[in-house]
This record gives structure tokens, C-alpha cells and sequence, in this order.
């Protein structure tokens, strides 16, 4: 590993069912959950174009990169993030594959061509920034969770642009905000097909959700998945997360 | 039991976690476990009114009724069904707490006051009247299950004037409609609070939810319960199920 790969802090996470390694820091930005079931949650496309949008340090676009051959755009507006995605990237030998694009959002289509992407996945601030409080929040993970550079809205709008006719937008989000997640998508002519609710554990309430919406796709025919659990009662990570995690035994 | 109780091919059957019997016929109606289900979904008002729209024999009603002290007003518009609830009610002896009424759900305010009612159960036939294949159902089924003589835009109309502000309508249906419940609900001012999604075993995807939307509340603060299993693998029912059925062992 070059000296220089690393900087202060950082350090190499591996998603173990898969080979990709991941430049983390946890006073900047780590993935958790959340990235990895949406980087398992759609069907990807064999070739092709996908971009993942508020893609942090890269971490969803890059597990999804072992399980497809089409190019990927990871596009992130915090420089420092980039730059770990950027590096993660070397790391990885995916400079063919994989592109980081160091950009707001909104100006997807200066990077990637209009109504020409196959899938879009997006891990998304979570919070309104009325919801912000910031004692404890770096400013790096202030803009990852709250809607403070972007927002739902903006993140639909710019999806159906540059998505193709049937390319699928899949994002993961919180429930509290699904009836506003619904309405956006269909604002914007994405119409959700597949949603699958993430529970802690059995008994609980849902914490997660992943969506997947089509562009210009018909309102009927929507599916809700069977539920995932994400620990045993015990704490420790069930079946179908490990298997995520490390792969099948 | 009098001997005048029971028509040709009619049955008592009783859910065994109450008291409650209800006069079933296969041929014309009987209940199944969308409507066990719905009677348990909402906290009940401890006293007030209760409607029970689309009652058919009366099952939802009569189940909620051992667990409240409200008046419960069913409204059937099929006289063969309507029959069948008034004499569940005698029965259970529960003239004084159940009313049945014979008529067209779109009539609710010529029996209920307006802005009056705590809580609204309905169990609404879950087929758009264009999904109607008549082979094999009998009239009584074919009305019960798809919407003729009723839809989803009637029944959220109507429980928009009938109930009290911040009351209550709790529904169950199935998923493949849910974006379309979801709308009709917003249109009449039904802010959905409560879902639940319902699996008919695990690894499978839901066949029903259940849905609790407050009149006149902010579209804020929705929850996903957790999911409910009806089956469990070998075909028996799971043990939240059973409980429901036949009370805690």
C-alpha cells in the first residue's frame, strides 16, 4: 500500500463478502448499515451507466462495483470525502470503472449525459435542516445528515433528468419521512415499485427503509419485500445481515 | 340457542380469545383474518362511537366489542349480510352496545352525527371493480370483495365528515393499492399515522397492511409497526396469531 494513501486517522475498512476496501475515518465520514443494504437492495444493471448520488467515500457505488460491469459516477460535494472516495478507488485498482465526480449534485448533467443512466442509488442526508442540531456534529457529517446543501426534492429532480425511461432511482431513508418520500418520487415521475422496511430487531418499529422507483413507470404493481432484521435478540448481526456483511458460510 | 337463530348452512363461530360468536355461511360470507386483525390494530376508545363500515356479518365490530365500552354503529348495505350481523348481534346479547344498519355507506350521516365519531373500522373490498372476474363468487362475495358498490374515494369521503377532529380511521387492505390509499387518505384530510405490514410467512412479501389515519392531523411522525407474520413455516398459525384467535396461553 503506497505511504501516502492514508491520511491522519484513516484507516481501511473491508466489506468481507466482497474484496472492496474502504478508506474510512470516523471523525470525517464511515459508512455503516444503511451503504451496505442499499448497495444490495436493487437488481444492478449488467453494463451500463449507474451514479450514486451523495456518494460520501464511495463506499455504496464501490461495493456495488464487484457485482456489475457497468461505469459508475460517484458524485460528492465535500472534497474531503471525495478525496477518500478517490483514493479508495486507487486502492482498488477501479479507476476504469469507477469516476468520482467532486460537484453539487445539481449539476449532474455537466457530468453525465441526460436520460442516459440505468440506475441511480442514493444514500441521502436523513434530516430536515430545521431538525439540525449541531453540538457534536463535525461539519463533515452535519452535510451527510441533514438537508443543508441538498434535499429530496432536489435529489428527484436531478434523478429523473438524467435517468433513463425505465432507469430505477434506489434510495434508503428513514420512515418518518416515507409520505414525503412518496409524493416527491411521484412529483418527479418515479414510481415506487419495491420497498422493503428495516426493523432493529424483531418487536421494533422500522428504522430504515430502501425504495426503488421507476422513471415514467406506471403507479400499480408495488411490492413491499419481506421485512429485514438487522440484529438478533442478543445483539449480534442475523443471518441475512451477516451473509451481507461476510458473505454465505 | 332459538331455533329460528340459524339459517340453512349458517355456523356459529367463535373467536376464542373473547366471548364473541358470529353466524358465518362459506357460501355467503365469513370472516377470515383480515378482519381479526383489524379489530386489534387501533387502540380502541374506551367509550364514544364506533363505526364498522363494510361490516359484512359483523365480525370486526362485534370482536372490537368486548375490548370498549363504545356505542359501535355497523353499516352493511347487503340486507343478506346485514341479517346475518343483527342476529350475531341477539346472539352475544349486545343490543344495548351494537346497531346494525342496512344501507348504502355513502347514507353514514342519516344514521351518525356529523364530526362525532372516535374511531372508523373498515374492512373495504380490496378489488377495483375493473379486477372483477364473476366466475366462481357469488353476488354476496363479488360485492364484499370488489368495489361496485362502494370504493375507496366513498369511504374516506365519508369518514372525513363523520368523525371527530383527531379521531380515527383504521383500515386494512392490500399493499398493491397502497400508494393509492396513501393519496385518497391526503385527499380527505386522513393524516396516516400507524402502518403495519402483514406476511403471510417469512421470506415472503406482504399480502395486507393495516393503516390508522388521524382526521385532520399533520402528515409528521408516521410509524411502520413491526411486521406481522400470519404462517409459520410448517403452515401453523405463528404465535402472535394464535393469540389473537385463542388468547395467551
Amino acid at each position: 500500500m503506497p505511504t501516502n494513501l492514508l491520511q491522519k486517522k484513516e484507516r481501511v475498512d473491508q466489506l468481507f463478502s466482497t474484496d472492496v476496501k474502504i478508506i474510512q475515518n470516523k471523525e470525517v465520514f464511515s459508512y455503516s448499515v444503511d451503504s451496505v443494504l442499499l448497495s444490495r437492495f436493487p437488481k444492478l444493471p449488467s453494463k451500463g451507466k449507474i451514479v450514486d448520488l451523495c456518494s460520501g467515500n464511495g463506499a455504496v457505488g464501490l461495493f456495488a462495483s464487484s457485482q456489475t460491469k457497468a461505469h459508475i459516477t460517484l458524485v460528492e460535494l465535500q472534497e474531503r470525502l471525495a478525496d477518500m472516495a478517490r483514493r479508495s478507488i486507487s486502492l482498488n485498482h477501479l479507476e476504469e470503472q469507477v469516476t468520482i465526480v467532486n460537484d453539487d449534485l445539481k449539476n449532474l448533467l455537466e457530468h453525465v449525459p441526460r436520460s442516459q443512466i440505468d440506475l441511480i442509488l442514493c444514500n441521502p442526508p436523513y434530516f430536515k435542516a430545521s431538525e439540525t442540531s449541531i453540538k457534536n456534529l463535525s461539519e463533515h457529517y452535519l452535510l451527510a445528515r441533514h438537508e443543508i446543501t441538498t434535499n429530496l426534492d432536489e435529489i428527484c429532480r436531478v434523478s429523473q433528468q438524467a435517468l433513463k425511461t425505465n432507469g430505477r432511482l434506489a434510495m434508503v431513508h428513514r420512515p418518518d419521512r416515507f409520505l414525503e418520500i412518496i409524493d416527491t418520487l411521484k412529483t418527479y415521475k418515479l414510481a415506487p415499485k419495491r420497498i422493503q422496511f428495516v426493523y432493529p430487531k424483531v418487536g421494533k418499529e422500522a428504522n430504515m427503509l430502501l425504495i426503488e422507483a421507476i422513471k415514467d413507470g406506471s403507479l400499480e404493481g408495488l411490492k413491499i419485500l419481506p421485512p429485514l432484521f438487522v440484529h438478533n435478540e442478543d445483539g449480534s448481526y442475523t443471518k441475512e445481515i451477516s451473509e451481507i456483511y461476510f458473505g454465505k458460510s
